[in-house]
């Protein structure tokens, strides 16, 4: 079944490392002092490096640090900006951020500032913008594949492989709505872990504190946005993939409906023609929620048919913004995984905001199915093949399995083997799970769910565990927004300590101390256009 | 695993159908002189039953048969009609298509007349209508759930069931919107089959000819539309249940794209759960496009999703009606199942006249997967169930199997058997299919495929056989609608009869003199709106 290990699995990934790192261009290095000091058991925060280390210039910085990326598709379409100083800047910062977090796995910087060169140049001839992104730099999770790019999404058994040789249909339409692509970003290996860490390019460190995880499976992308080497990136998610960078870094993230965003054509870490009721979806990564729309927006409206025969072919609704008060539902969390602190005051909190702006609040603990139950159905879900493939691709070249594998999975179903009757089964189950959850919405005449989207902020490495409060919006298929909201403070965040709580990952305010809290809203199904409206509501709340 | 057998299940039957049959008042009888014609061996067209019988008043017979849905909606609306009027005249004229090609299964027409009558008097008090559908009748196929009206679906085993005890979602969705509901409809054993005939209910006839097929497996839909006894039905829809009675019986319909009209709640044939990539959808039957749209558009702007969990919850999009010249592709069949003279002169005709309007015509023949193989895979996901629960219902009775069960399935299955690895290769073989009519249509900018329902006008019953035609479309999951065309015409015909093809059913003239032909049109997925608007516009060329 499975190919010869590779006699020297070190040797060949060190190779692609060292292959892919003499990319970077000299002048983009940073002194080997400052990257000796960038290991996984430092707690520097590294976010500030790129400012302080010297290689871009004042324009560089201002481009990369003072626009949302709807300001420079605008200032790039309106001749403004140059999309060749833009992508470069994006470039240089990227090679930066690289340095600190680890965060690339293949770069492609020559063809981006070539392709920024061919945007500039057909605004100048046509006397107009290539389309909605036109200029606009794009990172991809390394899923993603670009014509002539490698995907070897961490399994050293792909390093063989050839370069890509077509785009992901999503690829293909972002491209023709003016995207440059610039680089691709790291992930776990199987990409079923919270922690972007394989055996070919190492593990993604988090630039607010080295020490704790970037999350996954998006995780590069995550690292990657909040040292703003980049202003938009793509994450695929089936259990939480798009939302856990976001919140372990502190950016922001959507999670479409299933079908509203073309997924095919990437690089698929197992087995494809799953008959899995979860379906996994791409959203975007970034700043702001008007840009996260702008993609959403641009996507849908792009007949995005046209490039994938499988996405749902609807275009984006425009809606008016909502000024009546709005109903949400509230989760606090299941008691097998109590919310930390800081978790904790961050929900209260907003949930307290929403409430002196008028907004209503109903409580839905005790109504809904067992979260702990719900993830334990959904990761049956993700083990349907009987093949198991993943293992294939990593006993093909005889790597080990990283450490964090074996953290994220129930217990429950040690020795559980799938099979066609239970499927029949577990379809079931679902249904119930899905009809209740409608009802509560219905019934409660709720606009969106505010939950978490983890019980803790970015924990140490290898020790994020299960993701019961991301992969409930995958086994509903419904769409989800992350937003940052407060960061650990050990004082404030005391009066939420419980000392019954059995916290794991364990809490220790001092580890956690300054990183990003969150919150997460769950929106309607295929109702997408309503939630990223709510997003920018609750965004304009928290940070006001 | 099964009940032990019913001792006289023959007995049960006769019971529930006599007790069905008391229900029509002795007024509205047919005297047994004329019903003692009507066999499934005699070659009688009794579409003019209605008009001649002498039982429907002059006033009956123009509120059914002079007005379209919409026309009896807004004629009820606004007052210039009684819903008591309407509905009774259709209770009276489907009571009479019963005695005449036993198209019912449940009837309620004293709880439709009350609704009726709270549906005027609504529009008396408020001064304005329930909905869009406000006063009109729809009939409904067996499989949906009304509150308090037995679903048997035509198993033996079903008869000692209770009445339902809740509505299926569609129904209390149209419902909302002012629909009135007087009957239910006969389908075959099991739904999976063509032919509408099972042991509780018997065979319903086609009322153009009884000695030939109704269809299925929304059979009584198809003939009691043909009869006028109904001017909206609905049916399911998962290899050709709405398509095949409507072009059998000579009406029109529409299949959606999978998840636009809700589905849940009403009475499976089989088990729930599946996990199938082919999803049931439930589509309009009637007289004009323009009611089908009235129902697809009714459902879809009805907020949906408060009804039923798992519709897609998209609006009904307005579209410009389209006055560009349209390019359709044109498959014109498979060696296994060639298309009887009749069908193909309607074929060849619709395609002749869309070129001469100047509209663009694409052969596919040669550039399709062939069309008998994505059948068989098709039928694959309908043998997912290794329980083989409609099995089960029927052995429940003891009663037999009915004929068409062994002419409506694929040699090449026989002894096949279901597992779960397999399903992943389905899944991946559907995949490939659907890519390639995908890149089709995208390769040749088509807006429609004009094909065929069938190989033929509706065959003597029980030799209907495979649906290769209708299936495509469930398995592509392309939204689908049948027009009738022409009439078969053993001399008009004639240069279509190839003497080399072997006709399958077997083609007599004589046997399908006068039935009505019909051609399929495929639009693109999710594009419902469109479709229609392709419809609304061949509908006005075929009939000019």
């Amino acid at each position: 079944m499975a190919a010869p290990a590779i006699a020297d699995w070190q040797t060949l990934a060190a190779s692609k490392r060292a292959a892919n790192a003499n990319k970077i261009p000299a002048e983009w290095r940073l002194p080997s002092s400052l990257t000796a000091q960038f290991t996984e058991t430092s707690t520097l925060n590294v976010l500030d490096v790129p400012r302080t280390c010297g290689l871009l210039t004042e324009k560089e910085l201002e481009l990369t640090e003072n626009y949302h990326a709807t300001e420079l598709a605008h200032l790039m379409s309106s001749g403004k900006a140059t999309s060749v100083d833009v992508v470069t800047a994006f470039c240089k910062r990227a090679a930066i951020a690289q340095q600190c977090v680890n965060c690339l796995t293949e770069t492609m910087f020559d063809e981006a500032i070539a392709r920024a060169r061919e945007c500039d140049e057909y605004l100048a001839r046509e006397g107009k913008s290539m389309g909605p992104l036109h200029g606009v730099p794009i990172s991809l999770k390394d899923s993603f594949n670009v014509k002539g790019t490698q995907s070897t999404i961490g399994y050293v058994s792909w390093i063989s492989h050839p370069p890509a040789s077509s785009n992901s249909n999503l690829v293909d339409l972002l491209f023709a709505a003016g995207a440059v692509f610039y680089c691709k970003t790291n992930l776990p290996q199987t990409m079923m872990t919270a922690d972007s860490h394989n055996n070919v390019f190492g593990r993604t460190l988090n630039p607010n504190n080295l020490s704790l995880t970037s999350g996954g499976s998006t995780g590069g992308e995550g690292s990657l946005i909040a040292m703003r080497g980049s202003i938009l990136g793509l994450a695929t998610d089936v259990a939480g993939s798009n939302r856990i960078p976001a919140l372990c870094n502190g950016v922001k993230s959507f999670k479409p409906s299933a079908g509203r965003v073309p997924f095919g054509g990437g690089a698929p870490p197992g087995r494809l023609g799953s008959p899995s009721s979860i379906v996994p979806v791409i959203g975007p990564m970034g700043w702001s929620v008007r840009d996260l729309e702008l993609v959403m927006q641009t996507i849908c409206d792009s007949d995005a048919w046209r490039f994938d025969e499988n996405v749902l072919n609807i275009p984006w609704r425009r809606i008016q913004p909502t000024t009546r008060p709005l109903r949400f539902g509230l989760i606090r969390g299941h008691p097998k995984r109590p919310l930390h602190p800081p978790i904790a005051r961050a929900l209260h909190s907003a949930a307290t905001k929403l409430k002196e702006k008028g907004h209503q609040v109903v409580l839905l603990d005790d109504k809904i199915p067992d979260l702990w139950e719900s993830a334990i159905l959904a990761w049956k879900f993700f083990l349907l093949d009987p093949k198991k493939t993943p293992v294939q691709h990593i006993t093909a070249s005889g790597e080990p399995w990283v450490p964090s594998i074996a953290t994220c999975r129930f217990e429950e179903l040690n020795g559980w083997e799938p099979s066609l009757d239970e499927l029949w089964d577990m379809n079931l189950e679902r249904a119930k799970i899905v009809k209740r959850y409608h009802d509560l919405i219905v019934e409660n005449e709720l606009d969106a769910v505010l939950m978490t989207g983890y019980n803790a902020c970015a924990p140490p490495h290898d020790t994020y565990g299960v993701t019961i409060y991301t992969v409930l919006q995958n086994l509903l298929n419904y769409p989800s927004g992350i937003l940052p909201y407060l960061k650990a403070n050990k004082e404030l965040d005391e009066p939420f300590f419980k000392a019954e709580a059995v916290y794991e990952p364990p809490y220790n305010p001092e580890t956690f101390e300054g990183m990003p809290a969150h919150v997460q809203v769950m929106g309607k199904p295929m109702k997408d256009e309503e939630l990223m409206d709510i997003l920018k509501l609750m965004e304009g709340i928290l940070e006001e």
